[in-house]
């Protein structure tokens, strides 16, 4: 019996449609002989797509997207400082807004040292864990305002929302998955500044743990959490945490595991009420865009997050192989398309 | 003619009595002839004072502090999950209240690698830059609130207040900085989530640049410069940011400097209204406590922050080389007495 998988495709900007092309191309090779198919529904949104229209996401796109199985993204986002795009927040109003409107309230960020993988630190010893970053509340909810904006008198606030509701889901997610991997839960916050915001993050983790006895649970601040991340990363298993120190903490993982080049993500709504959105963790980088430069084998780890939450477990092990044998048997700079060539000849031998 | 400072001394929990003595020995080494008496007031605070008494800052502390020219802090902060310490928030009511109340809106973390410090990093390359971080604002002002504390239905909100004074008053202070340094200064926020906060740090850095043409001014996100602080801390010269970015990223920095014990921070009022405040950025270290383990260095460097506000420009130069000649020479374990004999031996050499 066949299997069909309803894809959302967003190639995005910059560097975007390369990394995407390559991820295709592996997902396409590791699908040929499964039983599986993917329908791919190509989505043309972006920074290019916003100079063109003027729409950011408008809701016939978001309701088409919502109607997949799955998406997979690129990268999105202008040249910094193009004045067509002063006006628009194609983070906001696009990522960000998937994001939000389909609930992917789990941003799965692993982080892993591959053997033959070089990063900056001089003894990075063994480094595997993963974040898990809550992806719809936090200093991320857009609840900020100003008055008298542009004047000596301006005061600009934000506010960051909390919910019991959005902490406890993604906090057991969080455990969940240390029970499946080496029982460790770090959870990340500022208590000792943000009190009502971290107290409540801490209560619901202290609360939650009692129902996993075996997952190790410590609490670090982000400040110190960061010193331990360059200093000795191989304390880590699980870290949970909010939104806007996941994405601080995840771009540093990234650095210190051999570059962002190879860092994946998945935004996933565990429920299945909406479809879960896989992206690498880079950014568009215009300025290498259509040079043949970008890796993406952050893209490609991206497909093996998307398979392996869609169920097809061996498949995602395949292509998790494929990039370490990859980076294992690196030598001297290849193009995009080499390294995705390369990638996708493993996955089928 | 003999001028005297009068100093308020607040060793505070942990190692911090340790690292104070030996800040102390080597400020009463520097000064010994140069006409410049110290007059130093201690002032018993932190989580031991609040055990003992309940208090952590009453008004009297806080109207004698202010009463002098300025303060020297070792670090406040019980035992972690002291049940004792359960209601108390000794950093919000004793640290961030002296911060805030003497409006110690600059928070100056400079970050150095010295000859013979090692770092976490394989190839560090030269590192010296300054975190101006704001000290009186953003996150840090304790504007929030949560609605069913403790039910399932818990809201739980923290607001960053940013005011347009605030930000341009440090603003400021760092371009003036940069101008006297290697004339580069890197804003960072994080203007495409935090676009009211984000966006008016932007304008105010670009208003203000018109008046230093000859400082070169970027920008990045706060996750952009974690990477960048491990693969190439080199770009940085002054990095002006809020004070929750800044927390994070001068631990990090700390981190890649040959470690938090070298970390030294000045929380300065330059309007001089109120006394500045000079602290290693480290914490008390309970664990460790007693044991004369920890590296006064920080404390140490500390004062040459202390005494470079005070104007004692020879003297502060003379604790930073000393400190310098003394990293270079490092070899073996020392005591924290030992550290700080050594180099109070030097100042005088
Ligand atoms: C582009 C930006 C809005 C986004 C974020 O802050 O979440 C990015 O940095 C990420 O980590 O995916
Ligand atoms: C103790 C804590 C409140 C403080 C801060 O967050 O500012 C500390 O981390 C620092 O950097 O001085």
């Amino acid at each position: 019996m066949s299997r069909v998988v309803k894809l959302a495709v967003i190639p995005g900007d910059g560097i975007g449609p390369e990394v995407v092309g390559e991820a295709v191309k592996v997902l396409d090779a590791v699908t040929a002989d499964s039983g599986v198919t993917f329908e791919k529904t190509p989505f043309s949104l972006g920074a290019g797509r916003y100079l063109e229209t003027g729409d950011t996401l408008t809701d016939d796109d978001l309701a088409a997207i919502a109607s997949h199985d799955a998406i997979l993204l690129g990268a999105v986002g202008g040249v910094p400082g193009d004045p067509r795009l002063k006006d628009a927040n194609i983070e906001r109003g696009l990522l960000l807004k998937l994001r939000f409107e389909l609930d992917h309230y789990v941003n799965l960020r692993p982080s892993k040292l591959y053997p033959g993988a070089t990063g900056p630190l001089a003894e990075p010893g063994e480094i595997d864990f993963v974040v898990v970053r809550e992806g719809t509340e936090g200093p991320y909810v857009g609840n900020g305002g100003a008055i008298r904006r542009g004047t000596p008198h301006e005061v600009a606030n934000e506010t960051s929302v909390n919910t019991a509701y959005g902490v406890e889901r993604v906090v057991r997610y969080a455990f969940a998955l240390a029970e499946r991997r080496r029982h460790k839960l770090t959870l990340v916050h500022k208590t000792n500044v943000l009190v009502h915001a971290g107290g409540m993050w801490k209560r619901i983790v202290d609360a939650v743990a009692s129902e996993f006895p075996g997952v190790d649970v410590d609490y670090l601040h982000v400040d110190a959490a960061t010193i331990f991340l360059v200093t000795n990363p191989g304390r880590f298993d699980v870290i949970v945490t909010d939104n806007l120190f996941g994405d601080i903490l995840t771009d540093l993982a990234g650095a210190v595991t051999g570059g962002i080049g190879l860092a994946a993500s998945g935004n996933i709504n565990p429920d299945g009420a909406f479809p879960s959105m896989f992206e690498p963790v880079h950014g568009s980088a215009p300025d290498i865009a259509g040079s043949q430069k970008a890796d993406p084998t952050a893209a490609i780890l991206s497909v093996a997050l998307l398979l392996d939450h869609l169920g097809l477990t061996d498949e995602a092990a395949r292509v998790t192989r494929a990039v370490e044998d990859d980076i294992a048997s690196r030598d001297g700079a290849r193009t995009t398309a080499q390294i995705g060539d390369a990638i996708a000849a493993r996955v089928q031998a």
